[in-house]
């Protein structure tokens, strides 16, 4: 059964984006701080951060913790999609339907912006005060370094930048993709249960982890097939990309179809995790996977 | 009296280059590591992390604590180097006597490679065990993101892109050269600091701020005056670079001579602010002081 959570995921995106306009100011030095506005705010699905909060409820975490790990993992999101963007990159001048950030500001400013949004998220994550406990700060950040590195996200883009035009296996791919997206949104997940005041029991723990792992490969599966069948309109960045670019994707190796058939196994698979966790409610992740699985842009 | 350090320095750089070696690993997927150790290893003064050691042994630091702060400093000054290398910053082809990273790896895997320098240096502080207790390593991390963010060393860089070819008052000079690197080496001693089993009295605490933010500014001075002064071949950089890109300097500013005097002056304050911590042994960092004023590259 699919739990309809659009009104719950619309309350936290308005909750996510205000805090991501407290905490991403504009007062930066000599514009930066506009940039890293422009970068960060009044755009995406928001996704990671959903994850992010939607773990934290599953677990009963800490409220201003989860809030927090929204936010940064959505600043580290922001940020490699900046630098993923210029030129030396994907060189993609329209993001979210707007001029890409070294579009409107220049190369410069958006390596600088990238950068200070990386750090940002660090930061969110570090209050100075008693309202997260330094122990919950210290896994948070953590996790998140692990997932936006060298083992992580950058990890899969020189993976990535290494393999175009190359012909990749399906455990490449994978490879490339779990680090690349998935690293970040499988973090998402474990920020959210990293909330909670205690340590969950070790089934528990590696039931979400297999979630995480499932909906982050499910959700590259899904981007390559809407880099096929999504127009740019709706998408709000260029359709067609990657095959231009002569990227290996899931639909290039497999074929629409498979593709599809594989990202439904994903989601099998992340149903099931969720039914091995043993927490009471999940009822929030589980409408989440689907939806993400199931999404048109 | 100026006591020599050198050997505990030599001793100490030889700590931080095994930690560094050992911390940044090769193995990163597509060569990535490759790019990174290239950026992170094998050169330098390690000047901030020379900062964090002796800031740490004033103060009777954790010492694992304080040899992870050292290379995650040195791992956060790697990488903005990296990036203000790139051709759409500074555009230098020569750093440490070697290619830049970009020339040497392409500019996609020196963007990225800045990106992973980055979060390990974060990973470095954060590690997931008991030798460094989380309230320390949550502040350790605290203080680098600060230091490294809009409001720190990213926010210093934006001023300077702004500035190219615009006049400069003495104090807009001074905010630029405190944020671009005053910070994160005004950090370096604070994360040393930071490294004390219990929180230093205030009065200490302020000394040592002090401390910082002269040793900050003074090496910056001296950075200006050695790009009139120095020769390429010796700084292992190109010398003459910020006159030939009409950036403001000290040295443009005020004259070399008045320069010299405002750099000795910083080195009267740092000093002053030694006598007035309270610690029992600050050899080390006024050492370390008097050597970055008094250096020739």
């Amino acid at each position: 059964m699919t739990v309809d959570c659009s009104s719950w995921a619309q309350d936290q995106r308005e909750r996510v984006e205000a805090a991501l306009a407290e905490w991403v100011s504009a007062d930066a030095p000599a514009g930066l701080g506009v940039a890293m506005r422009y970068a960060a705010l009044g755009g995406g699905k928001r996704l990671r951060a959903l994850l992010v909060l939607a773990a934290a409820e599953a677990v009963r975490g800490n409220a201003d913790a989860a809030l927090r790990a929204a936010c940064a993992v959505e600043l580290i999101h922001a940020y490699s999609l900046v630098h993923d963007d210029m030129p030396c990159m994907d060189n993609d001048v329209l993001r979210r339907g707007k001029p890409t950030v070294h579009v409107q500001f220049g190369e410069a400013q958006a390596l600088l912006a990238g950068d200070a949004l990386q750090a940002r998220a660090f930061e969110c994550l570090l209050p100075d005060g008693p309202q997260v406990p330094a122990a919950m700060q210290a896994a948070l950040a953590r996790l998140l370094a692990r997932a936006a590195g060298a083992q992580g996200m950058a990890g899969g883009q020189a993976i990535d930048l290494a393999s175009v035009g190359k012909p990749l296996t399906e455990a490449e791919l994978r490879q490339m993709h779990q680090l690349k997206t998935g690293a970040l949104l499988q973090a998402s997940v474990a920020m959210g249960v990293a909330c909670a005041p205690q340590a969950l029991p070790a089934a528990a723990q590696a039931a979400l982890h297999d979630f995480g792992a499932a909906v982050g490969l499910a959700f590259q599966v899904v981007d390559d097939i809407l880099d096929v069948t999504g127009d740019s309109a709706a998408l709000g960045k260029t359709a067609g990309k990657d095959a231009q670019a002569d990227k290996p994707t899931y639909v290039s190796l497999l074929g629409l179809a498979p593709a599809r058939a594989l990202a439904d196994r994903l989601l099998g698979q992340a149903h099931e995790a969720l039914d091995a966790c043993g927490l009471p409610d999940t009822t929030r992740l589980r409408a989440l996977a689907d939806q993400l699985v199931n999404r048109s842009q």
